[in-house]
């Protein structure tokens, strides 16, 4: 089957989809985006996902390319056209193309792109094992709360976490502590019980699904604290995992080679990995 | 006369040139480039260019989409194509197309666009007048040696500039520091006649025309000290400028509205810029 994706008002297929070698996306990494998680051919947290991409447009006084309306129709024309079941839809608006000059142009207007692929959300078997994490500095902007696709950083430690044959690498900000992950959020469950990740301030970006857990916790009744923690204190927490929209809750078993609590899955972990794959199921969209 | 690009093998009418939505300096700004300045037809400091060039590329382990001698061909190529006498030449290498991942693709070809266009460079008028510029918090990431697209800070810095009637921002650090301005690096002359300018480290970009400056500066005997200076520093200075590859030295009248000086070019900017005008067409290139 061959794929299609929506460039600036057309379908085309996805292998001959392209932007102008000037679009601001291209050459000033000016452009923000959302990665949209399909479930049982549900949308999981549409809401909340586009709530955030005018968040980010707004920090940017990036216009919106279409009403959020109009934007819906065309991500779910995206997702059947690719008949994708479980997988995700990607969305990017660029400041659009124009000569080639910092400051914002004045005539161009907004790109919009999107796609969807099929892969498996939150996968089961992945949540079993658990995944190991390295830590690295944290070299990225300082508005990262705004997702923008200035993802360089993220790269390069991604890239560190491959090499290290990690899943992901968590990022550390100048006063040792975690930061998050280079596309997911961070958390640790400390030897009382209580679950700790940091506050959504300008220092991370305040994942959609890292909301939904919240909820969740909140729900159950277990104690949450938003703070930051440190590279000690996850190496030496009962507990760890990460949160993203394709992963949904998934168990961190090792940072940085050593073995979190016993380096298995924490029972916590995989009780919130369960229930986020209900939620999902259930759909708060 | 229509402009051309140069964009992967291919010189194409510049209109309807298009990269692929899912290159990697699209959707990551995992990406470098350079901007050559053409003075009558040559290319200024070419070779300080592109060892920047291999410098950036070999920091992010990306590879060459061809050898320097094609690439040089290409840039001439470009040049010629477009009638460019006196302007910049534009060059943009990428990681390539491929499959959304962040970290790198195993199979994907580094993309090479080439863009030229004519502009004044190091403009009399301009240099005779002097410019304003801004003081702004710098928010970019610890890498800024590296001359990638993550270039969105800039963008917002020059975009407060221009709201502020300002040629350029001055990014500032933690310590209250000036980095250096947004395309263009930042210099003052203090009360002893000392040239101060950052040194190049990691926070600053290592510019071309910075290089050749000091080249100047050293040939006349005059005091260079690179060091970190502060925005009270700078707006008490006897002289301040900026430079860059398509403005040369370019004497800076005010900082945040006040003046610099007597708020008029200072005498040692204005005959570095004269300076380096002739080391432009005389050419170490």
């Amino acid at each position: 089957m061959s794929r299609v994706a929506y460039v600036n008002g057309r379908y085309l297929p996805h292998r001959s989809s392209r932007v102008h070698i000037e679009d601001r996306g291209f050459q000033f990494a000016d452009s923000v985006y959302e990665v949209i998680a399909i479930r049982a051919g549900q949308f999981v947290d549409e809401e909340r996902h586009l709530a955030r991409l005018k968040r980010s447009r707004e920090a940017l006084e990036l216009s919106a390319p279409m009403s959020d309306a109009a934007l819906k129709t065309v991500l779910r024309e995206t997702v059947r056209r690719n008949h994708v079941a479980d997988g995700i839809v990607y969305l990017q608006v660029t400041r659009g193309a124009a000569p080639r000059e910092f400051a914002f142009p004045k005539r161009a207007r907004p790109s919009l792109i999107v796609t969807a692929r099929a892969q498996a959300i939150a996968d089961p078997a992945l949540i079993e094992r658990g995944v190991a994490v390295i830590t690295v500095p944290d070299l990225r902007w300082k508005r990262p709360d705004i997702k923008s696709v200035s993802l360089l950083p993220n790269v390069l430690a991604k890239q560190q976490a491959k090499y290290a044959d990690a899943y992901e690498a968590w990022q550390v900000d100048a006063y040792g502590n975690v930061t998050e992950g280079t596309s997911s959020n961070a958390w640790v469950v400390n030897g009382v019980g209580e679950v700790v990740t940091r506050q959504a301030d300008h220092s991370i970006l305040n994942g959609v699904t890292r909301l939904g857990l919240i909820d969740i916790i909140e729900r159950a009744g277990l104690r949450l604290v938003e703070r930051p923690f440190s590279v000690s204190e996850a190496r030496a927490a009962r507990e760890a995992f990460l949160t993203s929209s394709t992963n949904g809750v998934l168990p961190v078993v090792r940072i940085d080679g050593g073995a979190v609590g016993d380096g298995r899955p924490g029972s916590l972990a995989v009780t919130l990995a369960a229930a986020y794959r209900r939620y999902m199921a259930e759909g708060t969209r």
